[in-house]
């Protein structure tokens, strides 16, 4: 059994990668293992704000790659530790599920249904209507500031794609002309940051593993880690960009990693 | 009795020149029936789509103007038409609040509640959600093209401004992907052409009076009309853009017309 990289630290991306809807990519429980038993320190990467770190974790488990909630990253807990530097504690208002009103809960944060606060947070958020839309401007017209998890257009599901993050950020920007100031989610180096911390290895000896190459590669490549690009989820084999930004590694998929 | 400038017809925006709310300008309604009194055109233009035309005739006339439906051209009704000339029939999918949906039935139009649609109408919904979000992303995907009322940021009310138009255009092109084809509302010539065919007098023989000097007057300019500003609405008398783009008037209110 080898191990196609040196590098200790191993990040995963989840859907498309490791997992389709709900079943295993064929291999990821072998690959995950192996690297574990040589070693390697592993953790997983999503910007969707929809479940907590538990139910992730939970998932992987019953998938056959046991996992805890703290080795799982979101754009959730992310954007929770990031605005408790910038602000601890701070009556917010979120566009948002509640995962992430629970995660923002457990960070300290007043999370409020009014527009008496200092923070907007704007989520993926299938609930998301006109009344939030309204507070949302109100609050910001009151002098709160933007921040958001993840800019991705649509969520792919097994039912197709649904609109994500983005629709809710711009209709919140067009609406009260200010432009959200953070987007915690994959590509920012804020979500990386937050699992090179976790895995506790040094960005030079980490390897990220992804199927979106304008995110997980790009993102990758940015803060100087090894980068792999799986073809099992969005990116496909053709695509120009694979030429252009030449991942370290272009895989068919994650078994392939371990040989 | 004079009218300060000699044009047959007279196009009145209405929140913010003849009225406030549920009052009138002071002097409005002795100026309309001045001007009808002359011989002179009048009808009126809003780009607020949530009333029907025979709503905003009732509030006029209870509250001193007397006006028919067909004096009264919202962006409502200039959608409908600018449609039916564009694909008449259609099978269409509308953000929008009941009466456009009436509109646009009384047009000929199927207004659908799913995604087998020709067009998706955006307009200033105040009953927005997720689930109308996702419906139009699934219909442009499988082909509609997107139409929209109004490029309003906000609407201003008694409680202050709300959410307009400019949210759900935003919300639906950042999850598409795709640009609205079409906004026929003030600025649009779309609407003032209706306008002008409505009142059946020449651009250049016809007067509009707004309060908004980016979309009233910028609009009347555009196609030749004359222009006055009234300062009881949005603009403010030191506004620099008053200098720059010069209407042909500015008077503290609708009342100045007529002396």
């Amino acid at each position: 059994m080898t191990i196609r990289l040196p590098h200790h630290g191993w990040l995963f991306d989840l859907d498309g990668t490791v997992y389709l809807g709900e079943a295993l990519v064929p291999g990821a429980a072998e690959t995950i293992a192996a690297l574990r038993a040589a070693g390697r320190r592993v953790a997983f990467l999503s910007n969707k704000p929809l479940s907590t770190r538990a139910d992730y974790a939970d998932k992987l488990t019953r998938l056959g790659i046991p996992a805890r909630a703290d080795e799982v990253i979101t754009s959730s807990i992310v954007l929770a530790r990031h605005l408790q530097r910038l602000d601890a504690g701070a009556p917010v208002f979120v566009i948002g599920e509640p995962p992430l009103l629970g995660e923002l809960r457990a960070h300290g944060f007043e999370v409020r249904g009014d527009a008496r606060v200092r923070w907007v947070v704007i989520a993926f958020d299938r609930t998301f209507d006109y009344a939030k839309l309204n507070t949302a401007l109100q609050a910001v017209r009151a002098g709160a500031r933007l921040i958001a998890t993840n800019p991705d257009r649509t969520c792919p599901t097994a039912e197709g794609e649904i609109p994500d993050c983005a629709g809710m950020i711009a209709a919140v920007e067009a609406v009260t002309g200010h432009t959200v100031e953070v987007i915690v989610g994959k590509p920012s180096p804020i979500i990386l940051d937050v699992a090179l911390q976790t895995l506790g290895v040094a960005a030079g000896d980490c390897v990220i593993v992804g199927d979106r190459i304008e995110t997980d590669i790009v993102m990758g490549q940015r803060l100087g880690l090894a980068t792999v690009l799986v073809l099992t989820g969005i990116t496909r084999a053709g695509d120009p960009r694979i030429a252009e930004l030449r991942p370290d590694l272009v895989v068919p998929s994650i078994r392939s990693l371990v040989g």
